[in-house]
């Protein structure tokens, strides 16, 4: 670790099934310059690793930097990443199955170093490193999208769990014994509740029951359900519309609350397409947690705050893996 | 930590409201005698500490030791202790508050090390460094008596919490929303179904369900139920007890899925009374973790087994708090 120069770069590369993004970072984590590409669907793991360095050279050249400028070289992948060996076992939407990833790139790429994580663990470390949960030591990051992605970081640094390293599952956690049917194969999992998914089921099932009881709203109108159709006539003043928000969040809460009793971290982030709405979403989450926390009667309490790193999280958690210190 | 001596000892003292209980410990974490004591309900937090300091002394002048010999003491408390600050912060059924006990047990026994623990996160270690858990790295440990205790072992260190030290909460994590209400103010948290006293309140309520139904079982001539009623009069092969058994346990392998989603140890614990029914309780545990566990089709999975060290596990575990490594 002490060889590190002054003045030194990372990359970070956040592979995924749609884009391929690639940061260049200075030291202190600031992103100075960045490359997405579509991901080539037809190429196999090989051809997709050679199209990462080549993103990689055309960034640096870019930036009149060399090979010998990076420190590392940070990649963060979806699936079950093992960061030990190097290897990605297995990736949704991408070719990797037990691949060499972190062997295979340095062909490519001659750098000192290539490290590879989980894109959920490297996104809560981007923000802890450089985001909403800087200058903090311990953090949970909540991602609500399809599903809900938990990241978790411990002294500094990403637990991914004893086994495995496929991640901390806090969305397969069950809230609601006997509940709805989860992709897991259990059933009331957190994930189906608090997801876009678990919001759009929760709101059409409300418009469903709305038309049965001839009850109006402006949620029955709505041509095509999506996560924001709650959420954005409820801040136009529809009633139905506020009580299926209020609900979404009550499970959100119930989830969030059994986290910070687990880990009582200093900062519980909520990231994802639905951390879009901001204060309308996390004030009554606040309200809600700090009614049923086991904490609350202690000095220090978790902070609930919105992820700021957005889509560049995983890319500045990927730059920013060799500093979990 | 180097200048440990060959063949040096260890103090445990696990400090409760009913009993103070010390052992001495070799290198090993081999219990080589033990003294408990009733805790003086009348005395005040500095008596307590005297009559901890008492004990030890004559254990170890039962044993022909002395200060010297010993490398270090251990102290596990219920409630909130701050190893860090050595101080108990509250301790339920105990004089102590905000107590500098480290300090002022160091004023009573001059010896090199005090170290303080609260008692579910010392349980853990005793098990994890010389019980069912020896030998990993990562483990959790529920124990099921008047609450459900959490215990986590990570990285072969206590993990207590990001804030706090209050201990892993796992018992407090909500599994059926809307649910039971449970102490902490929430309801549905697992606790409220899987602790004995859980289990009590599900017999009774079958009872009462069976009465009015008229439905026959040796379950409604109990008179007292206990946690043991539907255990062993299903033993003994009354149906109804048995579905009791059944329905506990599905709750229970609720909450032990959550935490090896969550953690991923290498070995998850059951240990407090209802452990004592033994296979009886973990064999069907097994079965239904297994058939929801969300790593199922990894290659590594957590094995979950009974706790060995009953009684002992505080003392054991203060005894070896200084050898989280």
């Amino acid at each position: 670790m002490e060889n590190r120069r002054e003045g030194m770069y990372t990359l970070g590369i956040d592979l995924g099934g749609t884009n391929i993004a690639v940061g260049l970072c200075n030291e202190a984590l600031e992103m100075i310059d960045k490359i997405s590409r579509p991901t080539d669907r037809s190429a196999d793991a090989d051809g997709i690793v050679r199209e990462m360095a080549d993103i990689c050279r055309e960034l640096l050249e870019k930036n009149s930097l060399s090979n010998e400028d990076i420190e590392y070289v940070g990649v963060t992948a979806p699936g079950t990443v093992n960061p030990e060996l190097g290897m990605v076992e297995y990736a949704p939407n991408l070719p990797f199955i037990d691949y060499p990833l972190e062997r295979k790139f340095k062909e490519h790429l001659p750098v000192g170093r290539v490290l590879i994580e989980n894109d959920a663990n490297a996104a809560a470390l981007g923000e802890a490193l450089a985001g909403a949960a800087r200058g903090t030591r311990s953090s949970v990051m909540i991602t609500l999208g399809t599903g809900v992605g938990g990241g978790v970081i411990l002294g500094g640094r990403i637990f991914s769990g004893g086994l495995n390293f496929s991640g901390a599952e806090l969305g397969h956690t069950v809230i609601v014994k006997g509940g709805r049917p989860c992709g897991c194969g259990r059933r009331g999992c957190w994930e189906t509740y608090s997801s876009a998914t678990g919001l759009i089921n929760l709101t059409k099932e409300r418009i469903e029951e709305l038309r049965r009881r001839g009850v109006p709203s402006r949620m029955c109108e709505a041509e095509r359900v999506s996560g924001r159709t709650a959420f954005s006539l409820s801040k136009e003043g529809d009633r139905e519309a506020q009580r299926v928000v209020d609900e979404y969040i009550s499970y959100l809460a119930i989830g969030v609350t059994n986290m910070i009793n687990i880990f009582q971290p200093e900062v519980l982030l909520i990231g994802g397409g639905i951390s879009g709405e901001g204060d309308y979403l996390i004030e009554p989450l606040r309200k809600m947690v700090d009614e049923q926390e086991y904490t609350r009667r202690n000095a220090k309490r978790t902070r609930i705050l919105k992820a700021e790193l957005g889509n560049d999280a995983g890319i500045i958690g990927a730059a920013g893996l060799g500093r979990q210190i």
